[in-house]
């Protein structure tokens, strides 16, 4: 079957792409030395996980514990949630996780740091964990140097809880404008991790992993000398925002939405899928336009609705008439992919069949 | 229990609030003398339809084939799917449902009004149709007056489908700035409407419905003589968008997502859900901010990342702690609904218990 033939919106990925995307991201960071671990969220799919792991990886990375629960159930047991977890309802569901699973998790506040302790060392577990630092993206993390420092001599008199290292994710690679500045951010990044690092170790304190993160800046970071683990998830699949960022080039661009146009003027035209099949994420960067139609560069996908794609013609050249199909690479991979309850692959041009995305939606 | 009780993030819908939004959305409706066909694509809730219906409303609008389904699989028998369906796929299910249900079309090109009433002829039925006008959003629709005129005579030639009306959404009112010019837009969009439904009577052509959309120009179209139907959706639960629209105040909203606070500093916090929670979705008008925390009027949320809501300490007062969890009134309600597969239903505080989401996530 074609895959112009599929009904739409319907999510499509190329599994062509996809085995040589994982392959080559795992080939760099084998070749740099370092363990790649990767941020399964951009998929949320057991299946991937599994291509992924095959190919070399030796555990994954995930945001919630409702991800982790998936990944665990699909026969995975090297998990980690990046993610600093609170709650009595999660600390439950953590320790259930952790007698079938060899769990990992990330945090940056005594709270956290004492609620997981206190809920592990009532089961007799010691659950391994990172301290998030905060590269200058200014979401989560500590400062680096002094105050990681301070926080961890703090943490690891806890008697549930065992520190492994220090983790961080460089988003704010997502506004650099050029490839220099992006390689900047990479390398900063690591050279400040590894530089606490160093601050933790005069102390006296084992730090095993030096794990950094985002797709643009997972090649600069894994040369820094010291970084021991990347966790690259958009690579995958790529997509705009990662073109636009020098991580790839289109035709690595695994994930495309298939759309029909359902109206047509002069200037523009109106296709059957918006913010609910494309998502309304413009980035970090903000882009101005909410993907690409592949093959048509004077086509501009310039607002969405809920169920439409507002498209601008900005050129000369043929345009696709009511009914016909278009594929549009969407800006983020990641938020689409959470939109959509299975996706359909192909190789080439034709479908293979579709695939439950079944970490999807879990929120908790 | 106490909504406070529960894991964060959860999708809270405050039942006494939408309770009294859907009646006097109806009283307004009744007092005018227009049908009420609320847009479904809100709440994508069987259960929520049954109560606009039992408070008078004679049908439901959706956006969507699947989410048409689901509402009839819950017995709900009079739908109009607003959105022009294209391809064999769409035709097959179209007619299959229209075995079942008393549906309603709209459309605005021959194409698709071919292909409906093709496969609703070979059936021997007769697809009823309104026409979408495009009151200047520039989405869908054909120009007011004499390009809708010339269209409809075209289309009432066709066997399979009944022209019953004109429809239109005047989406431009989310980018006015005072009430005055929500009212201009909302009273010029039912004018526009009237005129052109005037022009097809003076050509022969009965128009038994000028159906206009849009919560913020609900009442003042609906006051336009010659309306004979509103489909208002969002009025349900309101949200930030509509606030800023004067469609309703704070105390209005029953829309909510419990989150937790997980990092704290001096000048941000960081809530536990972020654009796969709250939606990046800025509405029309493109707002700088992503959704209201409710009670903490110095808080604003700056940036959402997938999971962490990024939030901004504007002034002085009390900051709640890690751990401790906020409310926060989204920007656009039906971009919300879409991500989550149940919300929890509360009536003050105190929780009544989860109710699936089922027409979420459809989207063919």
């Amino acid at each position: 079957m074609h895959k112009f033939e599929l009904d739409t919106p319907t999510l499509l990925i190329d599994f062509d792409k996809a085995e040589r995307n994982i392959a080559r991201m795992q080939e760099m960071a084998d070749s740099a030395g370092v363990k790649l671990r990767p941020h399964t969220k951009t998929h949320k799919t057991p299946y991937l996980a599994h291509w992924q792991l095959r190919a070399g990886s030796r555990g994954i990375t995930v945001a919630k514990l409702g991800e982790a629960e998936v990944m665990n159930a699909a026969g995975i047991d090297d998990i980690l949630i990046a993610f600093p977890l609170q709650g009595a309802a999660k600390m439950e569901r953590l320790l259930h996780l952790a007698e079938r699973a060899r769990l990992r998790v990330s945090l940056d506040s005594m709270k956290v740091a004492q609620d997981i302790s206190d809920a592990a060392a009532r089961r007799g577990f010691k659950i391994p964990f990172y301290v998030e630092v905060d590269p200058g993206l200014h979401r989560v993390g500590l400062p680096p140097r002094e105050p990681t420092r301070d926080f961890v001599r703090q943490a690891t008199k806890l008697p549930g809880i065992e520190f492994i290292g220090l983790l961080t994710h460089a988003g704010q690679a997502y506004a650099a404008k050029t490839l220099e500045e992006v390689a900047v951010v990479g390398k900063q990044e690591g050279a400040l991790m590894v530089e606490t690092a160093e601050m933790l170790r005069a102390d006296g304190i084992a730090v095993r992993e030096v794990s950094v993160g985002s797709t643009p800046t997972a090649r600069f970071a894994a040369q820094v000398q010291g970084v021991t683990e990347i966790r690259p998830g958009t690579y995958v699949f790529y997509d705009t925002m990662q073109v636009h960022k020098f991580a790839c080039g289109w035709d690595d661009c695994a994930q495309t939405v298939l759309l029909t146009v359902v109206a047509k003027h002069p200037d523009r035209l109106i296709l059957d899928g918006g913010s609910k099949t494309l998502s309304s994420d413009r980035g970090p960067g903000g882009a101005a336009t909410f993907g690409t139609v592949v093959g048509f560069a004077h086509l501009e996908i310039y607002a969405l609705s809920e169920e439409h794609a507002h498209v601008r013609v900005t050129g000369n050249g043929p345009l696709p008439d009511i009914g016909a199909k278009v594929q549009v690479i969407p800006n983020h991979a990641c938020a689409v992919m959470n939109l959509h309850e299975r996706f359909v692959a192909t190789r080439g041009d034709e479908v293979l069949g579709a695939f439950e995305i079944a970490a999807r939606g879990k929120l908790q």
